[in-house]
């Protein structure tokens, strides 16, 4: 509960527009992707970087957590006011895109600017920024940059941190810092910009942000291959970055996920094979996509393909993404609840990876489908639990889960490649990082928040 | 002065051999190529990470400052024992390529591998690790990484910055840290990799760095454009990087550049002209590359190039290169003493930079020829006094580089593009940012380093 002095404050502050203390709108503010529920104290929606000073300048003084929130699309709970406290909302005012600069090639946004509708804004201009979360339809450039997400086009064009070089936010303090330049280089004092990326709204609130822009590549194809193993599809995959093709996206189904689209939607899969794996390419010169889809046949087929195929129109390269795309509502399939997890590991490890979570699979007795991302070594890991009403089920899933983390630390990967950490994995924390560690982040967390009011105990720290 | 009980301490870790604190070894690590000199109080070579913890461990608890130094070719005194303490130099052992991993297309190396000795191997391996900063064949990576070294090549592939994906690295206190892994994502707790790179050697002691790598381009091709005005050079880099094409490098040289490289080798150069810009484009598909130079053509004569012209062999490349290469010893025919910077604005502002600068030189009466990377902002910044030996001139001439670095920072620029801030910027950082800001930059140092043990003093921190 907030104090009524402090209610005042916010509705003097802000307006009582956009100060919200009632009921609905804290159970609005009280969900993420995660679908756990915690209400918050209220809800603020500032109007600008001056109202987020004043907000947290106050708050500090009062000792009042702060949960600074995109468009609360997350699946780690960051978002969430686990912890009590004010929501502070940016999807009301902090919303707009603020410049399209073309000479240097930046966008300039708020942090509630969603995703897809930066993209459509850029593409109208020819230009194009790469990161696409699943979410992009609706989650927030702000979001992104505090959970560092990732996408499907990673492999070639990297993840969200690749694009961010300057930022404006405001310190639990209420001071309103700068970090980064509208430059390719800048190396003056701490790099700001990175130490904030991937801080999950704990260690300042993002007022704007700055992105590189690329121009909008002219052509992209799409291509296919069929495998016996996932070891072969890997192998293929490693022959092809190393001849200097970065497909931009090398996505892959593996054996129970193919046999769950195929279940579902019949569409003659390959229900045998060990992996399917799709790439696209793209670029400005046709030749030169071309060759690159010479040198996937060569290397798809070398490695042990039994079929290599290039969609020759938009509807061929639909028909080859439909497995891809449609993996992850089939493999219900297997099961009432999906624990879905987005651990990664070098790329070189992905066949242990999955050789590990089989075992797993056999240990637990649930199924464990796995798709995603080769070109990265990111997989998205569902363990299947059959009856989500069975208690002692559930209990064997998560302990399967907790399986599956060790499992990717052990073969030096990383409990999150795109989720983050927020509330769902801190407990797994300690699994990945050491002691020293921990305690290096939880310093870090108190020189910018010494009072702890910014989306505090999250991450495990 | 360090007291005997603690040389001695060293000498037994790690063998006289490698724990020195006579006057000639403490003359050899005084240096770097600022030409400032400090003597330290002793040099130690580490063997190992354990080695390296040691001596934290062992300094942090008598306060004894430590300054880590990888080649000593620093432009901003980032290694110099300014404050006294011993230097840690990774040159003798820590100095070993420990993996090239070709299925994750990565190097594991250790702080003093130097950069070109990196090149070289992977070369043999159709690898290519991007950042060349033009000290390239003698510094080494761990300072590479400390200072965010750039390059030639940042407008295609980036700087340091972008392919660090990993760190191991030794905390003031002794704590040995991993921070990121050996994937293009990894999200789980703070990005410490993004804090530690740029932090000049002042919040922890890189032991182990992890690189990303990307295959060889099998082609290269150089074009010139010969420009009546900077904005004519500058509206060609806006226009073709806007059409998709980015070349490697995009470098330029202005008019008293051009005439001082004519004067001194006497090429033909067109000394009327405002501007040189210089294009490499790469890649693997030769067709791409004419599909660039074809664009570059389009966009350079477009923008009012009076020639245009495209290397057709190395000789000819190389030919084209030869008064950018140049350009920094041909500049001396100004004056006997070089002030020079590495100040970055936006690349749309280069135009009003360039003629700031202009101001600046008639002014104060001294040329101030500038060259540099158009493709990213990078303006290498010369102010040229007559008379090193005339004290008013040269205290005139660092008065001249301030009114640069504010005129940067009013288009803004950064002080430092590639060179960091070490001692030579410290008293310029209060131009470039906030009391908050420096305020935080001193927390987060405070965070790593609560003795001020490591670097202390530098960055205007």
């Amino acid at each position: 509960m907030i104090q009524n002095n402090h209610q005042q404050y916010f509705i003097k502050l802000l307006g009582e527009e956009n100060a919200y203390f009632d009921e609905a709108h804290k159970r609005a503010y009280s969900y993420d992707a995660t679908r756990k529920h915690y209400l918050p104290d209220g809800v603020l929606f500032p109007r600008d970087e001056q109202d987020v000073s004043d907000i947290l300048r106050y708050c500090n003084e009062h000792k009042i957590i702060i949960v600074p929130r995109g468009a609360g699309s997350g699946f780690t709970g960051g978002s969430l006011a686990a912890n009590g406290g004010l929501v502070l909302s940016f999807e009301k005012h902090m919303n707009k895109i603020l410049e399209i600069d073309l000479e240097n090639l930046v966008a300039v946004v708020q942090p509630g600017v969603i995703n897809a509708h930066l993209q459509k804004e850029l593409a109208l201009k020819n230009l194009f920024y790469p990161p696409d979360p699943a979410s992009m339809d609706f989650s927030s450039i702000g979001g992104n940059v505090s959970e560092n997400a990732g996408g499907m086009k990673a492999a070639k064009y990297g993840i969200t941190k690749d694009y961010v070089m300057a930022l404006r936010a405001v310190l639990p303090n209420g001071d309103i810092i700068r970090a980064g330049k509208r430059t390719v280089k800048d190396v003056a004092g701490y790099n700001l910009v990175g130490t904030l990326i991937a801080s999950e709204g704990s260690l300042a609130v993002l007022t704007q942000i700055t992105l590189k822009l690329i121009a909008l590549p002219k052509y992209k194809k799409t291509a296919m291959g069929i495998f016996p193993s996932v070891e072969a599809a890997m192998n293929a995959v490693y022959q092809t970055l190393a001849k200097g093709v970065t497909p931009v996206s090398m996505e892959f189904l593996d054996n129970l996920s193919i046999r769950a689209v195929e279940e579902k939607f019949h569409k003659g899969l390959p229900i045998e094979a060990g992996a399917i794996l799709i790439a696209d390419v793209d670029g400005n010169v046709k030749e030169s996509l071309e060759a690159d889809l010479a040198v996937l046949k060569e290397n798809f087929l070398e490695a042990g393909a039994s079929e290599f195929k290039i969609a020759q129109n938009e509807e061929e390269a639909a028909d080859i993404w439909f497995a891809r795309r449609n993996a992850s509502q089939s493999i219900n399939v297997y099961g009432t609840l999906k624990l879905n997890e987005d651990i990664t590991v070098p790329r070189s490890k992905l066949p242990k990876l999955l050789q590990g979570i089989n075992e797993i699979s056999q240990k637990y007795g649930f199924k464990i489908p796995c798709f995603g991302h080769t070109g990265d070594g990111n997989v998205h890991t569902n363990v299947m639990v059959v009856d989500k009403n069975d208690e002692e089920q559930v209990k064997r899933g998560h302990e399967a889960i907790t399986e599956v983390f060790k499992l990717a630390i052990s073969l030096d990967g990383t409990l999150s490649g795109e989720h983050g950490i927020g509330l769902s994995k801190a407990p797994f924390m300690h699994l990945a990082f050491s002691e020293a560690e921990l305690n290096l982040m939880r310093s870090i967390k108190k020189a910018f928040d010494p009072n702890n009011i910014l989306n505090p105990f999250k991450m495990g720290l």
